[in-house]
């Protein structure tokens, strides 16, 4: 678990937490975003359509092992005598430091301290400065800094969270040599034949007398240095790893690329690198920060340590994101192999929000990224019979990789919640006439996918469908999905015909690109019009589908709670028989589109399926505590949001050992934004409806809207609003507009009292 | 495809129709009923309760491949010069016989005539008597008798009908020895652990001078014979071969057992062989066979061809079913590895009538088998979190192995077609008192996987299950499977309370056999009594589930032929979104609790369903003829009947590569019984409605009900029900009661115009 809290990524690379020392490890993990193996999928019974390739990121080579021997005695750290350990991972300084002061077998105090960096500028590029000291004699150092290529993956079978297919060998070496003290290692992979090139340099400093040697062979590579270590004196080895990967270049190419990240490297020095890495995450937090301040007299916990605890989510996302470009974002981040490094709807939905809101170039290149499969969702959609695009339910490389239709392929919503991150992104950017495309090709399959139901008056029906809930599948009308469905036809049409007003050569272009013919606009309008939005009278809710009410509810009083996840306990066809829900669905929904649900709506239904959501999904409880604070349930809310901010800090899912939930993580920050401080933005419409603080005394964040910096600043019944850049800003607050300028940039207002 | 038609078997072992030679072969196959291998299904995504291990049925050694030299020159059929070839079936025989002319490159003529045997006397035994002789000259001919074990199973993918999952090594060698002129291979399978010994031995009968020698190695031998054949002197080899297996004894007891078969087998001769399988089988004609006359004005067939027709499905019945003992009848008998050698339903619904009526005995070896599965069927509904017992949707050892549960595990249906086969065994052979442990377990199950729902009025509903319409999958309320569950349920609470009254030590017996509660009984009967049976007032017709209503209709104006079956050409997800049909459902519902359905409900939901019904499956045509027959679609009826006779003769589904559809042969059966003489038995009331003969001019039958033989003999627009033997039936022709006795044992009647 620890390896994985202690990883260090950029968005590109990542290199769990193990100890530089190689031992003792669980899973060690050094991944590349998008570096992925493929192996053909087994079917018990195969059909039609079905995910032929599986997609895995592949656990590369190790550069980052440093071993150490005193007197030939090596240093293994659950032996060793430690007179004291720490280890610490600085979220402001980018680095996991460790300070470890060993009492060896013969009595000698060893100093061993080392300081990790994945660079944040320099995203091909980790460092590791490495310093032992015997303090109290002489001794023989023997300091081995080596490079390990693991040969066949771990086997992973059981958890459908955690297996994958990849058996046997990976990775083929290519060409590897070694020079001075640089080692350099080439592989490819052997099915999806991506060329990877990993290479280390090393600078040694000490007032000691030393010699290295090195050895290099296809998927070792080592350069030992001896030492003869004098009392007091410490001996640093200062490593640089850099990591190139390729799909369309050879092997050789990449070796050079690692060559001159290498060069640039020591050149710098390790002391520039930090001092980057510092620069880089100023900025992060500048933009990114949410700081609390806690009620002692309401809080079970220090103000230091929930402010900890929310800046350890932030700076995980900072991880996963960074530089995540040209890829999308792993539900792991880069921080295990769980889910095999596929992207889900996660970063549309779950993580999209912090980016767009705080460093939205990101959030374009993640768009930008989507639009790249566009083509291979074109023929995803073909090979379904449809018109249009579909989106692969995950997937490295755009080809749907999900062998479990019912939870994967069937969840169509992954065309709607891109279309929805898009939507978000262009209002709250201002970044507008982006990936038309994409609308046309996502409406057109919504338009196609559905149709008009004589059994339901007429209303556009989307039936054998899977929503976010994976409790109930293959279901008819899922709400969720038809509210985004529409949402993704009516923002499609809009914006296609303003673009025919606004900008015609840019829509003859579109027209080349996606053959839209004249009458396909008015057909999403219509379809999304007429759009089913199942309701049911007798209780006042919105059931999650055509069938859900006529489920039997699941015996939760019978079920101990050892029993869940329910997935890990039952048969599929349990689950779906009854009524129980694994994620929020309809409470997600009246999140993301809020604006149609009326308050007294979303409370019906929020203590309607509140008692049925078994959270079995990290994605739940940070969207059911948003909501909680929105019908004002203010303990759940609460209880919910300290599920969502532990999540991975006291391992609630039991499965942090592989990776942590990004998705989670960005829920976090959703919690404080749109949870505490109310924030709504629909259709650009930026509105804030603040709880009155309690457990938090203080809260204070800052927005990127279309150019413009809005800091908000809640302190338990008052609200501060100011404008930090920009011109002006527009903005509700409990319904009242407030206008922002650069004359005057403030407004303060009393938060009203909900129960009141 | 011919390697299929001209397969020979008796329900224990299975011969493909490869010619002697051995080549040129397509999939050559031998079969012993219930030898399987396992091997773990791998999902790409795996869940809880997944069936985990497969099985395949073995293609074990061939032992029937006699080669011949002449001159040294091989006879390949392929290259050969032909002068004549002529290969028969006979059904009165039980032999494949073949007669060939050869003129070889030196212009020697060679007869060469084989005839084969499965004996279904002795059923490890087969035969073949291969006899040689040059017509026009002297030469040396080599015959060389061999034996040959498959290593590794052809591999399959794609089509999921046929793919398996054994990859590699099947069988390991184990003893094996030679002897004079016999032979001996045993081997193990790898992972079940069963046991095989296949022996032959052989005897030579020539005028001609020859020498043999033998050689035998771990996975073939052979004996060759060196003949110096003299013009016109034949030479003839009869081959004997004995196949034993077991699941406990080791290899050693087989051989042996494998030893005492031949030595019967050479004592008795192939003369008495030949005898025996006429003597067997003019016993199975005689009760089973059905003669028709066709009116020569009608038919676009000889009536010879028909009569052909119909006997070639029959006689495939009988090589499925003969000597099928302590195991079930597979999908494709031992004619094919198709379906991997599994039991499903098809024996309960579609083979079991047939064998019911005419071979009382065998029905009740099959019912027993089922029996035999009870303790696995009980865990496996433990598993799936219900009480009672789970019987499997596809198995040979009684465990699940249906890799893709929406058509397969949801298919909860299972359990009701093996109740409804046991009561009308129970009511048609009057052999009470029958496995009532199964009745017990079975009503458990549906007790405990349905519910009272509140939304249905307090009725008793089945959610997430599937019928046997395999393109609607994981549906709640599939109106097949609630009318099966609950006359399963009634008759299991009317079977128990009887034998309460009537047998009080069985009745004692069996609770301690189950532990039945005195409620249960109760709540088997209110469940049953309350069950929900879906109804559409608009349309007048039984919807097949709750939500098939909802779906839009399949386009089949836009589905060219060649996108049939569907499942072949479009993914699960989109063929279950629309209303479409693979098999009879509803329709097969309505044949086989006929009586809760009145005529005219029976004509609505006909012409609803059938056009909706793509006959995907080879099930399907039958029962669809069966119920045309009944709602006066006589034209339709026939083209259905047409369909199914020629399943496999004129390969309609275009797989009889594969195997034959022993299931639809017994549909062919009940299209002759059910449909053109309309017999119906609902609770052993026995009755028939003929139809008024056209193309047909005479059919004639006979069936055993009870112990009396019945034969009943249509004439265009009369019958004559004719008691055989026996002292006395009741019947009812078209609702008029008949009492045949042993008096009076005669009944002639017209038979009404459907149209007056």
């Amino acid at each position: 678990m620890r390896e994985t809290l202690f990883s260090l990524g950029n968005g590109y690379l990542g290199l769990r937490g193990n100890f530089e020392e190689g031992a003792p490890v669980h899973h060690n993990g050094t991944f590349i975003n998008g570096f992925y193996e493929t192996w053909p999928i087994l079917y018990g019974e195969e059909a039609y359509g079905f995910a032929k390739m599986g997609q895995t990121i592949v656990n590369v080579t190790d550069a980052k092992i440093i071993k150490l021997y005193v007197d030939d005695e090596p240093f293994y750290l659950p032996a060793a005598d430690l007179q004291s350990f720490e280890r610490v991972v600085d979220f402001r300084g980018g680095t996991l430091t460790r300070e470890v002061l060993w009492k060896t077998p013969a009595g000698k105090l060893v100093s061993i301290k080392s300081t990790r960096l994945v660079s944040l500028e320099y995203r091909h590029l980790a460092a590791v400065a490495y310093e032992v000291t015997v303090l109290n004699a002489r001794a023989p150092v023997v300091i081995s800094s080596e490079m390990a290529t693991p040969l066949a993956d771990e086997d992973r079978a059981g958890d459908p969270r955690r297996a994958h297919g990849l058996r046997g060998q990976v990775l083929e070496s290519q060409v590897h040599y070694a020079q001075e003290q640089r080692l350099m290692l080439s592989h490819t992979t052997i099915n999806s034949r991506m060329a990877l090139a990993c290479a280390t340099d090393h600078v040694i400093t000490t007032e000691c007398p030393y010699t290295f040697k090195i050895k290099c062979s296809r998927n070792a590579a080592k350069v030992l240095y001896n030492v003869d270590a004098q009392p007091g004196k410490p001996i640093t080895i200062t490593k640089y790893m850099a990591y190139h990967k390729s799909r369309t270049q050879p092997p050789e190419e990449l070796c050079e690329r690692a060559e001159w990240t290498l060069d640039r490297a020591l050149e710098h020095g390790f002391e520039v690198l930090l001092a980057s890495q510092r620069e880089y995450l100023d900025d992060f937090w500048q933009r990114s920060d949410i700081q609390v301040i806690i009620n002692p007299e309401h809080a079970r916990h220090h103000n230091k340590e929930i402010q900890q605890w929310i800046r350890f989510n932030l700076f995980h996302l900072c991880q996963a994101t960074a530089r995540a470009e040209n890829a999308g974002i792993p539900a792991k981040g880069l921080t295990g192999q769980g889910y095999e490094g596929h992207y889900f709807w996660d970063a549309e939905i779950y993580i999209m929000p912090f980016l767009i809101y705080t460093q939205p170039h990101i959030a374009r290149n993640l768009l930008e990224h989507r639009y790249g499969m566009l083509d291979k969702a074109r023929r995803r959609a073909a090979e379904l019979n449809e018109q249009g695009a579909l989106f692969p339910w995950r997937t490295i490389n755009g080809e749907e990789a999900s062998a479990y239709y019912a939870a994967g392929t069937a969840q169509y919503h992954i065309n709607a919640d891109i279309v929805h991150a898009l939507k978000k992104y262009t209002e709250i950017t201002g970044d507008e006439d982006f990936l038309n495309e994409m609308l046309v090709e996502t409406a057109r399959l919504w338009r196609d996918l559905g149709f008009y139901s004589e059994r339901k008056k007429g209303q556009f029906c989307i039936n054998g469908v899977t929503g976010p809930d994976e409790y109930n599948t293959v279901v008819n009308n899922n709400t969720f999905t038809n509210l985004m469905a529409r949402e993704n036809l009516w923002f499609a049409a809009h914006t296609i015909r303003k673009l025919r007003e606004e900008k015609p050569e840019h829509f003859v272009e579109l027209l080349d690109k996606t053959n839209l013919q004249p009458d396909e606009i008015e057909e999403w309008q219509a379809a999304a019009d007429k759009m089913y939005i199942p309701y049911d009278q007798q209780t006042g809710i919105h059931p999650q589908d055509d069938s859900f009410l006529e489920k039997e509810v699941w015996d939760f009083e019978h079920t101990p709670p050892d029993k869940y996840p329910l997935l890990l306990h039952y048969h599929p066809l349990v689950i779906y028989r009854y009524r129980v829900v694994k994620q929020a669905d309809i409470v997600l929904a009246m999140f993301l589109l809020g604006d149609k649900f009326s308050l007294e709506q979303k409370r019906r239904n929020f203590d309607f399926y509140d008692p049925l959501t078994t959270g079995d999904s990290s994605l739940s409880v940070g969207i059911q505590s948003i909501l909680a604070f929105e019908v004002g349930h203010h303990q759940k809310a609460g209880e919910y949001a300290r599920y969502a901010v532990l999540m991975d800090l006291y391992d609630v899912g039991g499965n942090v050992a592989d990776g942590c939930h990004i998705a989670s993580m960005g829920a976090v920050w959703m919690i404080l934004v749109n949870g505490f401080a109310g924030m709504r933005d629909y259709n650009g419409r930026l509105s804030f409806h603040p709880q009155r603080l309690e457990v938090l005394q203080q809260l204070r964040f800052s927005l990127r809207v279309r150019g413009r910096v809005l800091e908000v600043d809640i302190r338990e019944d008052q609200v501060t609003y100011i404008l930090k850049e920009g011109e002006d800003l527009s903005l509700y607050h409990v319904g009242e507009e407030i206008r922002l300028t650069w004359k005057d940039p403030k407004a303060v207002r009393q938060i009203p009292n909900l129960k009141a």
